[in-house]
């Protein structure tokens, strides 16, 4: 993870840059250190039990959450967990955003049901620390920094889900503040007991507000109104109404809220109004990345696991050993799956953290002109392929994890199992991958003209030349890599030709993204290669590693870069031409 | 279904040169709408409430199955569903084995965890049939046809999954009968009260038998010996001792078996001594094919009811529509998922359907030389291609069909993850598909030579040309399915040329499978539009539909075959590079 973080995705160079120069390589790797010990003490055994035992909502409307969440919970907010990469001024620790990702992988992997409720509670700081007024910042940022309050995202509503236009949560002002009125679903850790307070960031529409998103409005509607000592004080006037039985993570509630049965819920306006979808904008943003990031993670302790269980279980005879049976992993085919798991795994995991560099630089306001708007447009380019990659990669190697098991992978005490359905939920909440690739193709590629896609289409260009020197990739895989580059080149021009047609774009959005991400990662996996092999010889069988995961992602996962731009090619003929009566 | 049976499987050909004149069009017909009113009125409406309840161990060892089972069971056994394909002379329909298969897709697709229950109890009847004693038969086969009895199939142990050499039940010869002793896993429906009696299969060592493979033998144990009228009697010294708890199915009883408790269960010899595993495979090889056929059955399931959402549900303005919310079949994105279920799901049912017309020649003992022996060939090679390939597709189906849903197909009351979650057992049981994979390349390729590739390839090449001429296939499609089957040539030619080298085809076997299949499939699918076409000109949409979606596959499923072969160059290169030690 250090690797990845320093050499792939070039967090020191970053750190030197923006002014984090406390963010030594001695600071990275001590809090790596930390974070493994909390996560594989505390969080990963209250995994397995917190999904057996899931959530339940007492007649009160408080949220029952499995032995052991709260307490790790107030452990994780104590050892000052949750304010790594937040503002100094409201308690944080200043430290890149990119820090905090490698941490949050670990969280996510140990136990990505428990993961959600700083996940959330980061993403609500975020909105607020960009959007609220600074009364507003002081009354609630300390205590969710500090971790004793948590945070939730109320959009959805059952009639407004990807298009948000519709959402009918009524607001009105009374006063000094705003009061509520509606039904929200799918909150994730909407009401718990695992903190002292929970501060609902709910998308609203106020009295006279113009019609779709640009009449909505967000606000801040805590729990418990905090009193005039800052604590927290009355109960305001929402409450979990039910909780959803979901295919995984079990362990988190996710909840119908429900805001102003009575006199309203008394709510803070966030921002100004009728802003409030670009507030959450900010808050989803980063939420994005970091599921695509739980897609890491999910992968890396299916990987574990089944690499673990490959070694332990035997059966057969493998190739060239003597008569008798086998631990599995020397069998070709079970080879060939965990090397499925572990390049895409690593893979995934440098496009994640690249993206979360490129957010960092993005945040410094002291660059260069006109770097730092480079690298907001590489930010925004790689969110989409973040969150879409790696979450699709993680349904295949958490299904791959089962596979390896056999049967035993079918029978959820293992635990295997519980990794596949948790994983299932990556590409559908925070925008559903279809929305990712509609974000992707729209926002980030036609609107900038493609100039965000030619630059990174430029970097790759440039790093061919060193690794033909440095490594010893095949030269038919390093043209195997330049097609690739070509058909990304390609397909950004036939995207860009058909910009105007929102059927074509829509209907090429998926495959388009899948390429990039692919290209991408096979460039990043490169980068790792190159940059192992640059190491002192010490490093040998690192490198060695490397490149045999390399080569592994060049000759497996890299074709079907062909696969998607033929897809691509084909445009919305074959999607479009079956008619509605024909399904 | 139908028309997938009789113009791309070539049913009424297979049935008029091997003697099935009674299985006329217009049977095929009222058999197909019998089946679906009992699938759809009877087996479907238990299926999401079979799921919830699961089923229970009792302490004196009953199993309690969900509510309507039992009844659905007696109901399909009165109606004669379960004689259908067998042997008149022991009370069966002497209808085709490819005429059970549309029947039995239906039961799956209606409720997969109940359809195991006839799965299994055929493969049994079919070991029987083909190397029981004729007293043996006698005593058990008319029972077992009518349905009155079922039959399982016990091959796993503990230690011996995939590889059956280390089987150590142990069988001993006392008097008439043999006696049984050890303990079986994974035994499907291997203990229930939806029949009168159970016939259990079971692979067991005789004392002095040789080592490995080579020393099972394969014996019936009924729960209840019959008793001189053939009724049940004496209960067998054999008992179920816990149920797995699963990720999906679990309606389904997944037993752990003891055998000989106290003073051996009682079993009858099938077959020779020492013969147990070759009399397994006559009951493996079909019940492979129909394990594939469950991967068409809950892909077609997943594709109808996640279609059905799409017309439903609305959400955004799809492109070209007036300002307002559109079903979200118009959104393009979604359209491409439901195209993909839709491509993926008929094409899997043109293969499954293909592969069971020819078990129905290579079982006609009065076809001309070398032709019964070509269709031998023909079922024993798309047997591994059935089960592997429509059991995967099944995993993109139904996963497809939870994005489809988006956050609603998270939640397990809608009942579509539920058809997920069963779907994933498909590639583990009857074989995994690394297990299907080697099984190609071994038996049949290498140990044929290629022959039955070559007749394969051949096949295809010979439809090209009407195909040209019937149909609006672009010559660019044309040109890449024709590149395809190249790609299946030269890899055939890559796996014979490194037979003998069992790291190298274990290596590519995985993406041997996918690319013969995805190509194979391809072909049906031309094969289907060239049929299509020829139809009346009535038909016209029916055609169009067929081209629509074969266009589809072209476009976005078959250039997959492009990354399979790349991979499978790569030989074990890549897969074996990486030492043990860095995984």
């Amino acid at each position: 993870m250090a690797f990845t973080l320093q050499q792939v995705a070039g967090f020191s160079e970053m750190a030197k840059a923006c002014g984090y120069e406390e963010a030594s390589d001695d600071v990275v790797a001590a809090i790596l250190q930390e974070a493994a010990k909390f996560s594989s003490s505390v969080i990963a055994p209250i995994n397995a039990a917190g999904d057996q035992s899931g959530v339940h909502l007492e007649p009160d409307h408080s949220v029952i959450t499995p032995d052991g969440f709260a307490e790790a919970y107030q452990q994780y907010a104590d050892s000052g967990w949750a304010s790594l990469q937040f503002d100094p001024k409201f308690g944080g620790q200043g430290l890149p955003f990119s820090l905090a990702i490698p941490v949050q992988e670990m969280w996510h992997a140990a136990n990505m049901a428990w993961g959600l409720c700083p996940l959330l509670s980061q993403g609500a700081v975020e909105a607020l620390s960009e959007n609220a007024s600074d009364a507003l910042k002081q009354k609630l940022l300390p205590k969710m920094i500090s971790g004793r309050w948590t945070g939730t995202m109320n959009l959805t509503e059952p009639q407004s889900g990807s298009d948000l236009s519709d959402i009918r949560t009524k607001a009105w002002q009374d006063g000094d503040v705003y009061r509520i009125k509606g039904q929200k679903i799918f909150i994730t850790w909407g009401e718990h007991n695992m903190a002292e307070n929970i501060i609902h960031l709910v998308l609203a529409r106020l009295p006279d507000a113009p019609p779709g998103v640009k009449g909505i409005s967000l606000f801040a509607v805590p729990k418990y109104l905090p009193d005039v000592s800052g604590e927290p004080g009355e109960r305001n006037d929402c409450r979990a109404v039910s909780l959803e039985h979901k295919l995984g993570i079990h362990a988190s509630p996710t909840c119908v809220m429900s805001y102003g049965d009575n006199e309203g819920a008394i709510g803070y306006l966030v921002g100004e109004e009728n802003q409030g979808l670009a507030c959450m904008f900010t808050m989803m943003n980063n939420a994005r990345l970091t599921v695509g990031l739980q897609g890491v993670s999910i992968s890396e302790r299916a990987y574990q696991q089944a690499r673990d269980y490959a070694f332990e279980r035997t059966q057969g005879t493998a190739p060239g050993e003597h008569p008798g049976v086998s631990p599995i992993i020397r069998h070709p085919d079970v080879r060939r799956m965990l090397m499925t798991m572990k390049a895409l795994t690593e893979a995934a995991r440098g496009l994640a953290y690249t993206g979360c560099v490129a957010v960092d630089y993005a945040n410094t306001l002291h660059l260069p002109d006109g770097a730092r708007e480079r690298y907001q447009r590489r930010a925004d380019l790689l969110t989409p392929l973040v969150k879409g990659w790696c979450t699709e990669i993680a349904q295949e190697v958490t299904s791959l994890g089962i596979q390896v098991y056999g049967g035993m992978g079918f029978i959820e005490e293992t635990g295997i199992a519980q990794h596949y359905r948790d994983a299932r939920i990556l590409p559908i909440y925070e925008g559903t991958n279809g929305i990712q690739a509609l974000d992707l193709v729209g926002r980030k590629i036609i609107r900038n003209q493609g100039k965000a896609m030619a630059e990174l289409i430029d970097d790759m260009r440039q790093l061919t030349v060193p690794v033909q020197r440095t490594s010893s990739l095949t030269a038919e895989r390093q043209a195997r890599f330049d097609q690739a580059v070509a058909f990304l080149e390609d397909a950004t021009g036939i995207v860009l030709d058909r910009g105007n047609d929102d059927q074509f774009t829509g209907s090429v959005a998926h495959n388009y993204l899948m390429l990039s991400a692919t290209v991408t990662a096979a460039w990043l996996m490169l980068k790792s290669t190159t940059a192992a092999a640059k190491q002192s010889i010490d490093e040998d069988s690192y490198a060695a590693s490397k490149l045999a995961t390399t080569n592994f992602f060049f000759d497996h996962i890299l074709p079907r870069s062909s696969a998607y731009v033929t897809a691509l090619r084909s445009g919305d003929d074959a999607i479009m031409a079956l008619p509605e009566i024909d399904f």
